[in-house]
């Protein structure tokens, strides 16, 4: 069985076939966001990427099962519409029957996070897991919640912000509004305000010979110099995973899924990461003593995740 | 359609027969848990109090459909075993085993929590929801989650545990062993605490008149001095109020339900808390356009709650 699946970015549409086992076959077809001509140029060129990477598989699209695609923002499952996205200039625009039209065929449509989640509990490290949530440490902190291996959206289809729940009341202010959640510490963001605070009041630390200028600093930094031994920042590292150790507990303790996938650019740093991520969460989660403690792993999927998620989006809603 | 819903607390066993349409019928009965002769002595009770509920409803055990009990303590649906149980002192005990043993027949067995909040979403303030979340203020913050009308128990029957997911990194300690939980800020026990400490700092304020020695301060001397316009308890409330609104927008954002109901001993200040909760709710929420906002409801089964849930957990796990 073939499946389309496409990932729709603010920058780039990115198209593949998906097999039963969760492969891309064939090519993946990227073509640019074109945000400045409204909706309906950036369906014809969600079309042109989702019929090219058919074509570059020697397929037809006979031979799709199901399409399904990713994209920014909130979308209203019972309507098709996408309601609002703030990144493509889109507000109430009826989406899937938008590109129905123009495969001819059902369109599933999903946020990209959860199209990613999709991709990476049922595919990628959480493979095999019936539960899981899937964390993005990025520009902000994304999440999806899937339950009996389907997508939980809640009553209203916007259920799945964990990075927009409070783990410090009264603290920094975030983009939604709220202060202290979970996003404005433990995303990318944070870790890179933090790095640039301990650097300014550590004016001998290594970071500054790793990164001169204060504005380069980016999510490694404070790694790098950790790894070279600087004080400093070994303790900037410390208080992040403190801060997303917090987050990782806090939704053990509520859903007890039976796999975390953390997913988004810093979560490159891999193993050592995680390690240090397990120290805490191991010492504060609930249950202690159950036989089915809670697999936390870093995601393995990287960018594919939204293909391929948005392929399965059709056995996942 | 009869159903007998059991509750099993540490003080005492209630039973009542609950109809298909959520009301008790005849008479509850209520006996002494008695702690300290055993596991079978408690189920020896137990059997006695369900059987008493059926005759006093004019009623033969062959009339009833299902028998649920909802116990204090981890609950281990595959196996029926009762895991852990700190406040009736058993571990690793096969309840259902024994309780069908002596009722001859399917007995359903849940943790406390959730059998409650299976009564209060499926029957009570919550009725009519799908999805719903009920917490308890009271000496800690419970818990449960209903997902599709059924219980939410993750991949090992511990999920739930919203009153320990940290609002405040670094915070005070919880009994859980982490610092800063919401429990430690939101339960009655936290509102007392924080009462005291405003006491202690304001020697002039009326809370001293309704409570002259400390230790008798309860979760009504704030809200009581507040109704008579005494600045630090306005003050005391207040802050309890943001506590409690900031768990209840975390889970808000988190599932987006159709309804969260609040129970537990503070609920009974009712609708002015509630007013005070919606306030802060309402400027923090995600997802502030949607359609289908969650409702926020205070609980209204009080303690048939456990009872009415328990008679139903055949229906919700």
């Amino acid at each position: 069985m073939y499946n389309l699946g496409i990932d729709l970015g603010g920058m780039s549409i990115k198209a593949a076939i998906v097999d039963e086992n969760y492969a891309i076959v064939g090519e993946k077809v990227t073509v640019v966001t074109d945000c400045t001509e409204g909706a309906e140029r950036i369906m014809d060129d969600i079309a042109l990427a989702g019929k090219t990477a058919v074509e570059k598989a020697g397929l037809t699209l006979a031979d799709i099962a199901n399409i399904g695609i990713g994209s920014p923002g909130a979308i209203n499952l019972e309507t098709g519409l996408l309601e609002f996205s703030g990144n493509l200039g889109i507000d109430n625009y009826p989406m899937a029957q938008a590109l129905e039209q123009r495969f001819g065929k059902k369109v599933h449509i999903g946020n990209d996070a959860n199209a990613a989640a999709v991709g990476e509990v049922l595919a990628g490290a959480g493979k095999g897991a019936s539960t899981g949530v899937c964390v993005t440490l990025g520009t902000g902190v994304g999440s999806g919640i899937i339950i009996d291996g389907k997508l939980y959206l809640g009553a209203n289809y916007a259920a799945g912000e964990i990075g927009h729940t409070v783990i410090m009341v009264g603290g920094e202010q975030c983009t939604c509004g709220r202060k202290g959640c979970w996003e404005v510490y433990a995303s990318a963001t944070g870790l890179m305000r933090q790095t640039r605070a301990a650097m300014q009041a550590n004016p001998d630390s290594l970071m500054w010979k790793l990164s001169p200028v204060l504005e380069e600093v980016n999510g490694r930094t404070s790694f790098d110099a950790m790894r070279q031994g600087d004080k400093t920042a070994t303790e900037v590292v410390r208080q992040y995973v403190r801060y997303v150790a917090c987050g990782i507990t806090n939704i053990i303790n509520t859903f007890q899924p039976d796999v975390i996938c953390i997913g988004g650019g810093i979560s490159k740093e891999g193993a050592p990461f995680l390690e240090m991520i397990m120290e805490e969460v191991n010492a504060e989660r609930f249950a202690k003593k159950t036989a089915k403690p809670t697999r936390v792993v870093i995601a393995t999927l990287g960018n594919d995740a939204g293909i391929i998620g948005a392929a399965n989006l059709y056995a996942a809603q």
